[in-house]
């Protein structure tokens, strides 16, 4: 790797920028450097499209000297992880449609002076998010300005001949499951996880039902399944409260807040950005998949979807056989 | 046209963008709402990637109690331009690509408690313009942060089977021209400018040999068509200073400035955002192109494309028979 020139320069950190990025598709025709990128699909195809940024204060606090965290706070983040995220964000919706993704490309802001070590390593982090998960860097632009540091990635998959396992599609009756575990991501699974990708495609091919990747907390996300799903009926869903694989991040967030294993339980419920994937699928198919699931993410049922009466609440918590209905306390972006 | 819900809730925002949205392309399979977008591609394709932020204080300064402008400054922006400009920055570059835009994604950050107005406003700009140039807003996502407003847009265009307009395509001997007229854009053009779509799918249909479009000033612009089409010999271009076709808002900025015809035609050469297109052509193929132009738009020949000589300056402006170099002094991002 060579370092990004030191100069204040648009085109010298483009052709910088140009020697860096990992191998690109060869159905790239056109890369970064024109006015916009050329992208060959081979054949009828149904194309997946994402935008997603990251913003300073937001999704992340950039470390940096005289910065500190409160330990609930969780760890303040390097550029790198910051690049890393942006693009994260992005496959982890892919990986929500059951999409194989493609290319995408990257629109920074930066705070005026914020200097070239911090603008290479962001794209560094990028760089090496999209060679990990063979997504080719198409294009993007990078300005200056007096705001924070801002990330928006946009990306294009492909179906390649699947259905897409849009939110809409859950039936009562149906095994509610998920991948890995959940709650306490602020203490740096936010910075880390990895998006589940291949696991998403290995789901869409075994007929499950609905799916959603897990960004503001299950109780909230679950609950946008339940809502697209109710057009011929309204549904609902009962969760089993042992059943919540509820993370080990979740119970040190909760002793840090001087609170026990019922705190914990709160954290897997509400807490945004698992990135896990939470997804319904009837039970025969349920059973196959975990018969042949091959990676070594945890999957584990969680629950059902069930009709809903009126006045009933839209997602329940039963324990010990007992059903409470569960708050929405997940995740809502305040505007 | 309802009005947005004067409630800080995300999902109720997205329900009222969903009723506000123009009609989508039936290829979308699936809109706003869901983890991604869903678009159908009918057949082997180029599809054309694109993504561009404006920014707060660097592309507009938004009208508000209390901002007084310069008159250099020209007029501050409506929320509606703002999100008029986001589009019709990418729009450009299809454009200038020769590309047929279809679907875009927008990417939000405001102010906290920038208000429902702004939001509002700011989108409907947006939606109007995808509305006039018929192309399909497939999602996006609004937050609020501390930072200053940004939007972020990225589209897919298609080629539906002609060449791309690369940068990189010009030869010796090749006709420079334009579109439109230069300068002076910072006096209002910026936040109102057409993009030139159809003019640009009539020109890659002519057998054009290379086009950009204009947001950084002809003087650098051009000099990107002559540096990335120097691959088999060194290029430049000459370009006459009597056929530069100097804008009404050029003079009169200059006379703002309190100076004169010199003045303008400097602002014509070098301002940034005048979003019209700039192209070489073979000569023959240009003759053709001025005998079958069906629009309204002014189309001009400025100059031609020479082969240059190791230390000739890559752009000369010829002034009554006398060759001097120009200096590159249009636009270039700070970072």
């Amino acid at each position: 790797m060579t370092h990004a020139p030191n100069v204040s320069d648009e085109f010298a950190y483009i052709k910088w920028l140009r020697s860096e990025l990992p191998p690109a598709t060869p159905r790239l025709e056109l890369g970064p450097g024109d006015d916009a990128a050329i992208l060959r699909i081979e054949q009828k195809e149904r194309i997946v499209l994402k935008a997603d940024s990251v913003l300073e204060g937001v999704h992340f606090v950039i470390k940096a000297p005289g910065v500190k965290m409160q330990p609930s706070q969780g760890p303040a983040a390097t550029p790198e992880e910051v690049g890393r995220k942006a693009l994260c964000r992005c496959l982890s919706d892919m990986a929500a449609m059951g999409a194989v993704p493609i290319a995408c490309m990257a629109a920074v802001a930066l705070h005026e002076g914020a200097g070239v070590k911090l603008r290479e390593e962001l794209f560094l982090g990028l760089a090496k998010a999209c060679a990990t998960y063979g997504v080719t860097l198409a294009g993007g632009d990078t300005q200056s300005w007096h705001g924070p540091l801002m990330m928006s990635v946009s990306m294009v998959g492909e179906m390649q001949g699947e259905r897409p396992a849009i939110r809409g599609g859950a039936a009562e009756g149906d095994v509610i499951a998920i991948t890995g575990s959940l709650g306490g991501s602020i203490l740096g699974h936010h910075l880390r996880f990895e998006p589940r990708v291949t696991e998403g495609r290995f789901l869409v091919r075994h007929g499950i039902s609905a799916m959603i990747d897990l960004s503001d907390g299950i109780s909230g996300d679950l609950a946008h399944i339940c809502e697209e799903s109710s057009r011929r009926q309204p549904l609902g869903a009962d969760l089993v409260a042992e059943a919540i694989p509820v993370s080990k991040a979740a119970r040190r967030l909760a002793k840090i807040e001087g609170k026990g294993g019922e705190r914990a339980l709160e954290h897997a419920l509400h807490d945004g950005e698992d990135f896990e994937l939470c997804f319904t699928v009837p039970p025969f198919r349920w059973q196959r998949i975990v018969r042949e699931w091959p990676f070594d993410t945890p999957i584990r049922a969680l629950g059902v979807i069930r009709s809903r009466k009126p006045n009933e609440p839209v997602i329940r918590l039963l324990r010990k056989g007992e059903a409470e209905a569960l708050a929405l306390k997940s995740w809502v972006h305040k505007l």
